[in-house]
């Protein structure tokens, strides 16, 4: 991979000053171009290695282009509350909105290489690394991000010029640390695991570009010229109407019309006796459940989707009160605002979650794009189609950082929704509950009804199932929501 | 002030139990008219003795209400993310948007109460601590956010038996630790700052609802019923137009129409040659001084503001080359996202407040509010006229931190400024900068001239001056602007 970076590659100062002008200008129209459209944002991950001027490229790219529109983002050992969530929670929060420029430095691939390069984790650990490293990106590309993969490649013998060099003067001696020596010493196994790994993670839509770092006004006018060139080509796909390459093959629907919510006893019920002793019972077993030690590491995260009416927020009613209104956060999730419009659509999502210790409960979720953003047509089919495995992919990430995932899909039947409605309308105070919104959804009953199942069957995981609620009995329903909680974090605890 | 709250209140349960229910259907739905009306926040504060009922009541008044429309904050020991920011960041993160409830447990006036307490601050600190949370809750009040002001009290023999009666019981023993008994022995210290804090912070517009916390029944109606009454006196004053009471006396303007920027030569020159050797010399000082030692516990905030086409871009992108872009975010200030216009105006530079060691340069900033919207009529002159103060403690604030504070006004003649015009919109690339609205611009400029001076005059503090450059002449500009930074970095060092 690294062959054509090492064959010596130099620009004369002459040709530099008089090539650099026209492309300074030319990246600030590309910059304005894609501020003006708000098409798509771009991401430039900068990674490489040391000494072959990664820190100098980023300076000299705010310097050429306006610096106003430019974020970089340089990532040293997590803050805390960086390091109580997901691991990568901080990239999300670097992500740049539409029509702006991220500049990553370090980032998703730093760890992973240099686990591997200290030996700290197998080859085995790396490769799993990457292919969630590829679903990620391929996400990313898909939801309108131009991703730039920039290594900054060295030779051997070019990056002890270069220390010693750096050393040699006193204005920058203090560049050089024991830290880079002891780098350079592992040299061959860096070289070999960034060779893996840029080999396994240069996917069609998101190549790595290797930089030959050896000569600066070479290095700089490579990376001025292919960012020029990818910002221009993707102004000019979409200005043509061009979106990322989709497609979705067709979902098999069962022939004989029988499906996992239709086949379900929606009407079990609860005598109010027993529902009144059950829930005290239960919510007194959640209460010690979260004031427990174990949870002080753990998080929960709760997701509460149903179709209109099927007692969602009665049922998270049921849950808030069992715990301390300090621990709790729900977010009900409706139309997302400008700034969340402007990123990828799980972003929104991945900046509500909770520290450790701490419950964040969703009335509605990321669950929509495969729900109402399917049925109504907001998103394409492609668009709702990689979703499942990019939703299974972030709760894999939830729990891979100690979050306890529990889902409910509250479940009635349409007579059932109806009488709901209906109840709503007379009584005043619950007026506000029932639009006309509503009111169109219940004719799609029926693609709800598919997409439900569809849901269930993609995203209901060993790690993360679904519990169907059946729910035209209320009382029943927080009862089996209550359990389940319980159950789910206890077995958490006991892992 | 608690004379009222120990005269042993009481409930019985059958009159509890009966009006309850209308209690709650009374709130929800004055909780969803705000919802619906998004006119103002409530910010709910919970303080007083401890024992008295906070959490539970905060617990009660999420069961009661819709949880999903009401967050809870408590406030333990800040994380660093927090800790690197001055003290009020944490709260502004928790301020509720338009339509919502935000309840606030430990807030602005925990730690200067614990600290009198503990005899850490002297009675001038406190009382100053108090100026500044008068006037920061005046500025919220302006910024429609309904304050209730809740402080739960107990005398000392209540309190004592509260904190008896938790520990013989084994499934509450857990909640009364050596720290609460430790407080318990600075009881009448605590109650004696307490009363002074209170009455030093009940305003008109802010009262504090002193809330008798010996009978939970009581307690509980209490607040339920005061907080149902202060929505709902809001939402009707709302509803007939009412706006927080305004005055605002006039400016005088001076006689002779000499003004602070009418008398300053703008033409002051520098050399091509002299500016290309100050350019270099500068901004090495200045990488020099952001990569001092002692910076890491600084940070630095440059605002930039000054008439469209005077150079601000030009200035920016000379100050931001002299420093590593990793250190540094530049925040182009435009319209308000929906997220922003949802909170009080200051919330959106707030969220863009550096860390320890690092550069925001804001290119305009919250000036727009003495500026543009004054010019513009974007927002009352009383809103104006009260923002140098609400600006002058902001930026204090930062400056309490450890931020070194930098603003700039880069000053131009209006036949400059045509002159700049005419060059843009014949240059291709730099067309974008021209917009009709410049033009309409500048047809106020006289008005925009008479903002500037009082800006000047109301909001050049000794801690904060500002520095008005010369930009007729850019080269001239952009080196007092290198200077000026450098200058004030260094001076922050020596103090």
């Amino acid at each position: 991979m690294f062959e054509s970076a090492e064959v010596g590659h130099k620009t004369e100062k002459k040709e530099y000053e008089k090539t650099v002008p026209a492309l300074r200008a030319a990246l600030l129209d590309a910059q304005f171009e894609l501020l003006e459209q708000r098409k798509f944002a771009v991401v430039v991950l900068v990674n490489g290695v040391d000494g072959a001027g990664k820190g100098e490229t980023v300076n000299l790219l705010n310097e050429w282009m306006d610096p106003r529109h430019i974020e970089a983002w340089a990532f040293d050992s997590p803050s805390s509350e960086e390091a109580e969530r997901p691991h990568m929670w901080r990239y999300w929060r670097a992500l740049p909105p539409l029509g702006k420029i991220g500049v990553l430095f370090g980032n998703w691939y730093t760890q992973p290489i240099l686990d591997r390069v200290e030996k700290h984790s197998k080859k085995a650990d790396l490769d799993q690394q990457l292919d969630a490293i590829n679903r990620f990106e391929a996400m990313l590309v898909q939801e309108k991000v131009l991703l730039v993969k920039l290594w900054f490649h060295l030779s051997k013998d070019a990056q002890k010029s270069r220390l010693e060099a750096l050393e040699s003067d006193s204005k920058t001696r203090w560049r050089v640390t024991e830290h880079d020596w002891r780098f350079y010493k592992l040299y061959d196994r860096f070289r070999e695991v960034s060779e893996h790994v840029l080999r396994r993670t240069s996917t069609g839509q998101a190549p790595w570009l290797v930089v030959d770092g050896s000569d600066p006004r070479y290095r700089s006018l490579f990376v001025g010229r292919t960012l020029l060139e990818v910002i221009r080509k993707r102004l000019a796909d979409v200005a043509r109407g061009w979106v990322p390459r989709q497609t979705a093959a067709p979902l098999p629907e069962a022939l004989d019309h029988r499906n996992y919510l239709n086949t379900l006893d929606l009407d079990r019920k609860l005598g109010k006796r027993e529902y009144a002793e059950l829930l005290e019972v239960l919510q007194g077993r959640l209460a010690i459940l979260t004031r427990d030690k174990r949870f002080a590491s753990r998080s929960l995260v709760l997701v509460f989707e149903g179709s209109d009416a099927a007692g969602k927020g009665g049922a998270i009613r049921r849950v808030t009160a069992a715990m301390d209104a300090r621990r709790y956060r729900v977010i009900p999730i409706a139309a997302p605002s400008d700034e969340e419009l402007a990123k990828p659509y799980l972003w929104r999502f991945w900046r509500q979650l909770p520290r450790k210790g701490k419950v964040v409960i969703f009335d509605r979720s990321w669950y929509g794009r495969v729900l109402v953003e399917r049925v109504e047509g907001y998103c394409t089919e492609a668009d709702w189609m990689r979703a499942y495995a990019e939703i299974n992919d972030f709760e894999d990430q939830l729990i891979d950082a100690g979050a306890v995932v529990v889902k409910f899909w509250l479940a009635i039947s349409a007579e059932e929704q109806l009488a709901r409605f209906k109840e709503r309308e007379a009584e005043p105070h619950k007026r506000f509950k029932i639009t006309e919104e509503d009111w169109r959804n219940r004719e799609k009953w029926g693609a709800y009804e598919r997409a439900v199942c569809d849901m269930i069957d993609r995203t209901g995981t060993e790690r993360a199932p679904w519990t169907v609620v059946e729910a035209n009995d209320k009382e029943f329903a927080r009862i089996k929501v209550l359990r389940t909680i319980c159950e789910q974090l206890e077995a958490a605890f006991e892992q």
